[in-house]
């Protein structure tokens, strides 16, 4: 039996939909759920392609209480600059829940991607960042730099950015858009100790794969989120800082273990303290998030299909007649 | 930097594309380049959604000489016919194998799959089954009972057809729409044991979880395809079979002994002949068919990524301008 299928551009997807407090609700609900019992989220499906320096990574979660589940396809193919094409591309199918209907499929280009993830980096903030951000900096000058910034402003607004990277035009770049869209002063600091020493609430987004943040650099009162790591050997906390830190949050565990921070200090056998707590447990209050001002916390976001489930099916809400109709 | 994507419904795809000898062959080299390396073809993401009676797969394949890949996502909801709905659904992703740009969507609900599937149980045919047959047997009434002798007739023109259905009257409509289809004689057996025992080519095509065809049920000159088990648990061909028969082949070995006829067979501790080859390699030459008219070969099917990626490459080169251009 035929039925309707609404084909969503990223065009249309940005004119539609940006990085607000309802979205970071949205996406925390998402982490809820994975504390909470019920979801399916199977291992992602990863291609690897060295033949094309390429990979495909397939993420999917089934969230009770959403009425539909997203599949994402994410190919990165990393000769594509050469061509003048972007490296990472791909799309979000949203099905049903009831009946495994294609409802829609977002060929986004990666954007709401971006937009879950800097959103987990507010659900972050919010719940493990000490109350009053003064400054925030983040490390890494490209789109997330950007919408982590954004994302976290709405959940601690700071009154101060600061910006490092290894370019320094692209960290002059960013921080003059980040300035004008935040209405904030940011300055480029040349140093990231520097950058630790004065933010209260930092952001890591580097595809770095040996550490970018050193463990004498934390400081009390002090919270890191690292978002840069997503594939085993990607590294941008020194694993003695998770051991350091007052509290290390996953998003993942089975995720983070195999392809975030804690990757690395598992492998070094720094880490002795067992399973770490999972931010949907502190979301959902089966685990205390920060609980002194002097704390230091770290959260490992490495991205989850419940973040994918979730913008899909608040985006499906938002877009109203958007898109084209194809009747399949 | 946006890029053209083609979308095409079931009915663009029914009507420009059906079941024939370039089909087969195309399948064919998907099964040679399976045998050739350089694939790369990652596990079945594989769904269970037991709250919705429902789950999802997920399979890819990058084979090295087709421009592009496919991703499938196959969701099979099992409550849908009370809603008037199918089970089955499902769309296929073609992407770049250059770039990993989404190229196509085809909202085939499973009509690739279908015709694909069938094309591999003609391969079979042809690499194992004897060079005459005149009888053909099919188990099963569904939609994969007609496409699998449909394909079948295509390389071994058969004069004579058999069907066995648990429903006879399911059986009866099955006969007649291949009489017709194929203008050969068919009739239905009541007992899968006539059926056997009158055919030199059988495919059985059911959901079985016990077995369909038994082993004292084998004789010379028989070839079976069994091409219904795609899940564990599921078993069509009674396991001592596998090892009466003179030649068993899979697909795929990882994926029968997962969800094909050797789950059973080795549970049961019976397969004693080490790794059973593939049918990519006996259509490479990498290992023997069919030797001897008395033989009797078994292929277990499973299905593969391999396949997907071969048929929606056939596909979008048949298409022309069919279909729907969204610019993404």
């Amino acid at each position: 039996m035929a039925h309707d299928i609404r084909i969503v551009t990223e065009a249309e997807l940005r004119a539609a939909l940006s990085l607000d407090l309802t979205m970071v609700e949205v996406i925390e609900r998402a982490f809820a759920a994975l504390a909470e019992g019920g979801v399916v989220m199977p291992p992602i499906l990863s291609m690897e392609l060295p033949q094309v320096h390429g990979e495909v990574d397939v993420k999917t979660a089934y969230l009770p209480g959403f009425d539909g589940f997203a599949i994402k396809v994410s190919p990165g193919f990393f000769d594509n600059p050469k061509l003048g094409l972007p490296s990472l591309n791909g799309l979000m199918i949203l099905l049903s829940a009831q009946t495994g209907l294609v409802e829609a499929v977002f060929l986004d280009n990666g954007y709401l991607t971006d937009l879950r993830t800097a959103a987990a980096g507010a659900v972050a903030a919010r719940h493990l960042a000490p109350e009053r951000v003064e400054t925030a900096g983040v490390i890494g000058t490209g789109v997330q730099a950007r919408l982590q910034m954004q994302a976290a402003h709405l959940v601690r607004p700071f009154t101060r950015l600061l910006v490092h990277g290894r370019d320094p035009a692209r960290a002059e770049a960013c921080a003059a858009d980040l300035s004008r869209l935040l209405g904030v002063p940011a300055e480029v600091r040349a140093e990231a100790a520097s950058l630790l020493a004065d933010s209260q609430l930092v952001v890591t987004t580097t595809p770095a794969r040996s550490p970018v943040v050193m463990a004498d650099w934390l400081h009390p009162g002090l919270h890191i989120t690292a978002m840069g790591s997503d594939q085993p050997g990607k590294n941008e906390i020194e694993p003695r800082a998770l051991i350091a830190a007052d509290l290390y949050v996953c998003d993942r565990v089975s995720q983070c273990e195999l392809s975030g921070e804690l990757e690395a200090a598992v492998l070094q056998g720094l880490w002795t303290r067992g399973t770490p707590p999972e931010l949907g447990q502190i979301v959902a209050g089966q685990h205390p998030g920060r609980q002194r001002v002097e704390e230091v916390t770290i959260a490992d976001l490495t991205g989850t299909g419940a973040q994918d489930t979730a913008i899909a099916s608040h985006v499906r809400r938002l877009l109203g007649q958007t898109g084209t109709l194809i009747r399949a």
